[in-house]
């Protein structure tokens, strides 16, 4: 996965309850950093979950490929950076990654593909890529 | 607290991803077991959350008394065990025990006490109390 | 992704507790089954994670991909499927897929790389590779 | 619960996976943040776990009471407030306190009582208690 120029990047430091018998990170945690870091994004950009709600548009993601390469401990501080890129005419794609801070280590490579839908049918969210300036 | 007839009973197993760095169910886990539990038990009584919800009625927890007396650990099987009283007019408390299955040592006593909202205020549940042969 | 003869398969059902104000299991749960699924299948092929650990050997996951096909409500009964090959000397990957119970409606196909490592380098699960029968 | 001057102040904002179904955070988080709190403050104070767990000293929780006066939402921020004090010669118990930040509004109060072990049995904690000036 290229290094992607990031748009948006959140610090965290892990808590002691997201880490497992083995002392480090349990894997499914990642997945809540990686959707806290996208929300964080997309609020900056000015886009409004109540708002879509309201306007019947949901985002979904639809695929999530996560590549772990090295374990967060307990109280590590640690970067998700994030960036978004348009697939075809209705899909999103976050290139997200994670960095200890400390030293700058690749912990995880992140590629969530997300859609938006309205009535449960894909639709082409004209509004969402216009305020991340892909439309 | 005094050993309450119980109303109700769920099994349960430890999954690996509850256990935390000491090897054991983190605290707040426990919580989840005995929320669970609780709704088992109501909709084994007939009383719908989603009915609930239309009438405009919800269920609230205002306190959690839980007193931890020996962890579960990976894999353990434990049952929880409810049973309900009613508090005054308005208020519910579900006394709940957790045992681990192989022997039925004890795991936790929990006192967990709930009410009816409308709007916001506290309402007397009749329906639910009625259902629960508290009315 | 082809449909593979599955080995092994564990039902549950949704806690409440799982799913987020979209009403819907949020997403990083489904990690949480596949991963009780995984470990629930290699402990009935007679593979202790104590025993790996004493042993000094430790799997991991190094990349999940996650297809979302459709979501799982409150109370949704459904069953986590597992098959298991070998890619390379080293590798195990898991192909996991989900269904909801009622209707063997497709919820997610997973595809789980996992690893096994030795004072953090990679090594040759010999032990493990026989007992799933891919030595 | 009298209100305690407190020793150690703790800042967080509501991330979306900890909400439920009902919009608000799941009753069970709010012990994630009290425990992240807890350990925050003890860290604070010179107390490091791996040094206890070194000289084989386990901190644990004995009994939670949890009151929970106002629920958290998408994204609010708040704050953990504590306070320690000994009772008897073994145990310890933490008030704490989580407030709104925009308005101060009181959201949970809690009393966390612990205990030391060794070996599994209780002991009386000299260096824990000097660090905290409760000797």
């Amino acid at each position: 996965m290229q290094e992607p120029g990031y748009l948006h990047s959140v610090e965290f430091a892990v808590r002691d309850y997201e880490c497992d018998i083995q002392g480090v990170v349990n894997n499914a945690n990642y997945q809540h950093y990686l959707e806290h870091a996208r929300h964080e994004f997309l609020i900056s950009k000015g886009i409004s979950f109540a708002q879509l709600h309201e306007d019947g548009l949901e985002l979904i993601v639809i695929k999530v490929e996560i590549e772990y390469k090295y374990p967060l401990r307990s109280r590590d501080r640690f970067v998700v950076k994030t960036n978004v890129l348009r697939e075809g005419n209705i899909r999103l794609v976050f290139l997200q990654d994670i960095y200890r801070l400390h030293d700058m280590k690749i912990v995880v490579n992140a590629k969530i593909t997300g859609a938006a839908t309205k009535n449960g049918k894909p639709v082409y969210p004209k509004e969402v890529l216009c305020k991340l300036g892909l439309d």
